[in-house]
């Protein structure tokens, strides 16, 4: 994909940013002890194992959906994950996939809608912008629940 | 402005995508309990009074130092607030300039590098998704807060 006119952001750039955002939540999910990654919460909140089954059930499906033109209603996966480090291997198989279907999207798509999940319709950019904010949203969450369990998050900075 | 060309995303849109976001962390503030917003936290953090300093001393000061190419380090307001509707009262003020400094930024100057704060060196639309992303993070945290305090947060969608 070649950028010819100066952008805000390229293409290239925006998976890169969405990419690095992914990278310190995976780093997120590590700091967790087994335990209470499937077991902590507040204020009747989900967990963070149930939090990054949201994550994963956005992120690479909803993407495999805008770029196969593909409407399908979200849902998360019906195996039911009972070890950190499988949603670990979960994350990293979404990575090598968002890498794989983003290839495909030209500057030209990114305006164009998206029903997505059928539910909500807006222009490709803003799908994706909303798969970041809900993760780096629910991931601050995370950062909560790690500074009452008495453990240091990753620098925020950190990508 | 004129965008002539296909773009990811046009300024103009990335202009109204922090907005709603900064919308979003206003009724936020507008949630919480006067005593809770200065007195509340978990784990150590700050309150969410003391975050939103943080976001006051960023989102504003930084766009004005960044068109007006003047890298000033990074400090909190020296005058104290002490009541919410102050918060609330800068917080349009902040409103108000962003969109006054964001007419002048072309779309050629987001890939130019700026000094934020003496610090952090980086394209300008990294600065500004780093203002977005901080604010998303951290108004997460507030979330978590408010349902600890047995307050139900507004919708994520809504801005």
């Amino acid at each position: 994909m070649k950028t010819l006119a100066a952008q805000v952001i390229t293409p290239e750039d925006l998976l890169i940013h969405w990419q690095g955002h992914r990278k310190l939540t995976r780093n997120l999910i590590e700091k967790f002890p087994e335990k209470d990654f499937f077991e902590f919460s507040i204020g009747g909140m989900r967990t963070f194992a149930q939090l990054t089954d949201e994550l994963l059930a956005i992120a690479a499906p909803a993407l495999k959906g805008i770029v196969n033109k593909e409407i399908k209603p979200y849902t998360e996966a019906s195996e039911k994950l009972i070890f950190k480090a499988q949603y670990l291997e979960k994350w990293d198989e979404a990575t090598a996939e968002i890498n794989e279907y983003w290839k495909q999207l030209s500057i030209e798509d990114f305006s164009e809608t998206f029903n997505l999940f059928g539910q909500y319709e807006f222009p490709i950019i803003q799908n994706v912008l909303y798969f970041i904010d809900n993760e780096v949203h629910h991931r601050g969450q995370g950062y909560v629940y790690l500074r009452a369990l008495n453990i240091e998050p990753p620098f925020f900075w950190e990508r």
